[in-house]
């Protein structure tokens, strides 16, 4: 569940997600994935274009995969679905 | 541009998009394309997500892509980019 080359967006600025992506690359990975879910998805898809159009443009997204995860509601006992994404880059 | 097999998710609840996209899968199209940008990204994943676990559990996710767009904002001589989502199902 957390490799260590998993990015999870979530709700602070595209610019830092892309700052994340960018040190784990020059870290040595050869891939890396970038995960969210919900109203996160958006941001995912922009920390990606933003990294091959200003950034990397020789990156490659190797693979997209949507999905659905089950998430408890902290006030009820309502299990709620939400759409996952899960983006692998490659270089 | 205007592929009659297209369905352009924007602001309405995911209902009506999976409605559009199920008319079209029963009036006899073998695959459909969903676009969406921005902000709309997550809906479109939605739309699919529910298609998929409501409706059609044997539709495939034959492709996803992303990309960006230059738009033009009405006020100012600006351009914006704004990122793409393309996911193709077929059955």
């Amino acid at each position: 569940m957390s490799n260590p080359n998993t990015v999870y967006i979530g709700k602070k600025p595209v610019m830092n997600y892309v700052l994340a992506c960018l040190t784990l690359i020059k870290g040595g990975s050869e891939e890396i994935v970038i995960k969210a879910r919900g109203r996160s998805i958006c941001t995912a898809v922009d920390v990606v274009e933003v990294i091959r159009n200003k950034f990397m443009p020789d990156l490659k997204v190797k693979n997209i995969n949507i999905g659905t995860e089950e998430v408890k509601s902290k006030e009820s006992e309502q299990t709620l679905n939400v759409s996952t994404i899960e983006i692998t880059l490659s270089h």
